[in-house]
């Protein structure tokens, strides 16, 4: 055995922390739990009938292809296929401008990669996605959170601190952001906002990172224009991918950038894991060719929908007063905000021995705060489980209440 | 456009060079090339119909499963199935001690980022496996190559060389080697030489990194025991993949160590992409389930053994005096040695006129080394191709030679 085995690790390994998201959902796998935790979409929207036929007919005629191994920019036709849906979106996007990566959480590892030096700043919401708080945290940034209001991250305290960072020799090395229906939060940024947003980046001349997951499941109001259509070109690097949208279990998401960027994003790649399964995302080419992955989302969006009403329902019904919650437009997560002399983490204990789970609010903060705030997500369980969810967890709320 | 973006960019993405392999698999893409170039496993050997098999099976009964995001550890399944495999050869490996990864590169490069630290040293062979050199490179590693004889890395320098570098202050965070049918070099270590590098590490306290891909496919000699086998437990840490045995389009890797550093890799990894796709993770697990793998390398090995046949006899045939090559007991590849004033790079050039490509020798030396070498993949041509590849390169360095 190495003797000193500790003192061989790096300072990244000991800047990584197991994320609590994965080690909650260990817990919530017990079967009689409710789970509100993770954001796993709901697996009755999978199209298990659709992928048989495609997978069949895609062996029979192009087996030898997508068993090898492909090139480190992703199937050329399913790049193709994602073009021309942003095309036609009405944004800027050539085939050099986009990479497929091994799911969204791959795009969040490789940015970083390739901006952050250790102690480098970037700023991003509070709350802001936890897998991107993590990928950041492990190459060594300095997160520095910009407080969302009802309209997403706040653009004059953004401003604000980026100014007082520039003066301190700090300038941020991007803005992280998720427009739309925000995990956790739920919020969605008006196009008024994204503007915003956008100029107090121009005024520092700082890049954006636009995190998009869940984009394409809006079940209520107007979509807003992505800020990367809204912003000179170059300016922001915009994440895609297919695991709310189609399935989690083919690990494909997207980064579109000015190909410069895409260029580094190739390059880091090819060291990290040469390619993302050619097999999967021809699978998922094919999804989108058939027509099929149109047809499914409205499903999906109604469903979700549906789940959604269910809940929010069930929160009017059973919460006691003095706790609020986001009421998103779209996505897969609603915010919960307790009285603020509250602790979540108290509450999950009972929570757990009253068999219903959800994230801590605090672990979306960078800053350790969020401490009476909790993200519960209906996408997964089924209407009923979402009712009887909520109705546990009021129970549980009461009870810490007392 | 952000205005200075190239000042953006990370000391990691500076260092980051395009790999010469990827981008010459794109030179060797077109159809009338012959090439010996990349590591491309036989398409023929790909299992089609029991692929069809096994999927149909899985998505009607496992469907919403293997959708859905999994353990960042990987499928249960297929890692006991692993574990279970590793302790009939011998190998003292529990669960706990085994992680699954996007096929054995993001091992290679999951590791660095748990051990490295910019400026950190290591030790390779000269040469070695390009991938690896470029994922330490981003890291910030300094390689260090020990010179390889017919037995592999030679023990005797690898002691003197770190020495010489504990002296120095720059002791090294671990050993890489490539013991069976080594890329490029196609060398085996024999028992006694993996031992002698063992008792180096143990002697210096080092970690050694064994990467075996081709361990399986041997047509020759006599299997020879695992390092990690030999070693103490703890010492080494053993990658493995599916990339040449079964399919490379998967993307299925493994990485076997003790329990702390799997920790380690696994909050790693849960940064960089979650988890390994679970859908091919489950059809991997059928697969060796089934019998399929062992039925169907026998195959594969009988088919390698044959193509190397032709090309080391289309050697024999064509080769000007003066060339020499390796003649490996397994693996996918063979090492020429041209004349040492001959340089392999102006035979690239010559080669492309004539059809047939390979791969730089000095790609693999990290101290620039190996100019009058090149490597050659008999696995992916068919065999008549192997021979008049073989004639063409032959007639390119004739070529050169006048």
């Amino acid at each position: 055995m190495v003797k000193n085995l500790e003192s061989l690790f790096s300072e990244s390994a000991g800047r990584m922390r197991r994320s609590a998201i994965r080690e909650l959902l260990k817990l919530t796998q017990k079967p009689d739990i409710i789970s509100f935790a993770g954001g796993l979409p709901a697996p009755e929207s999978f199209p298990i009938v659709q992928l048989q036929e495609i997978i069949d007919e895609m062996l029979k005629k192009e087996g030898r292809q997508v068993l090898q191994y492909g090139a480190t920019e992703g199937d050329t036709m399913l790049r193709e296929i994602l073009v021309k849906r942003y095309q036609s979106q009405g944004l800027k996007v050539e085939l050099n401008n986009l990479i497929i990566t091994t799911a969204s959480q791959q795009g969040l590892d490789l940015l970083p990669k390739i901006f952050i030096n250790p102690g480098d700043t970037i700023m991003c919401g509070l709350p802001s996605y936890l897998g991107a708080l993590q990928a950041f945290n492990n190459y060594g940034a300095k997160m520095e959170g910009v407080l969302l209001d009802d309209k997403g991250m706040r653009a004059d305290l953004l401003d604000k601190q980026v100014t007082k960072l520039i003066a301190e020799n700090r300038k941020p090395k991007f803005i992280y952001v998720i427009p739309d229906f925000q995990n956790p939060a739920g919020i969605t940024m008006p196009e008024s906002r994204r503007k915003e947003i956008i100029a107090v980046a121009q005024k520092h001349d700082l890049l954006i990172i636009e995190d998009s997951p869940y984009r394409e499941i809006r079940f209520a109001g107007k979509p807003q224009p992505t800020i990367y259509q809204l912003a000179d070109e170059g300016r922001v690097v915009l994440l895609g991918t297919f695991s709310k949208t189609f399935v989690p279990g083919f690990r494909i998401g997207w980064v579109v950038a000015e190909e410069r960027i895409i260029d580094k994003v190739v390059m880091a790649k090819q060291a990290t894991d040469l390619c993302t399964p050619p097999f999967v995302q021809r699978i998922a080419a094919h999804y989108l060719q058939k027509g099929y992955f149109d047809k499914n989302l409205a499903g999906i969006i109604e469903n979700y929908r549906e789940k959604r009403e269910v809940m929010i329902n069930s929160f009017k019904k059973y919460m006691p007063e003095g706790v609020t919650w986001t009421e998103p437009e779209g996505g897969l997560f609603l915010f919960l905000t307790l009285p603020s002399y509250m602790d979540a983490e108290e509450l999950f204990k009972i929570a757990i021995e009253e068999k219903v789970a959800f994230v801590l609010g605090t672990t979306f903060y960078c800053d350790g705060g969020g401490k009476n705030t909790l993200r519960c997500n209906f996408s997964y369980m089924s209407k009923e489980k979402n009712e009887e969810g909520v109705k546990r967890l009021a129970g549980a709320i009461k009870k810490l209440m007392k």
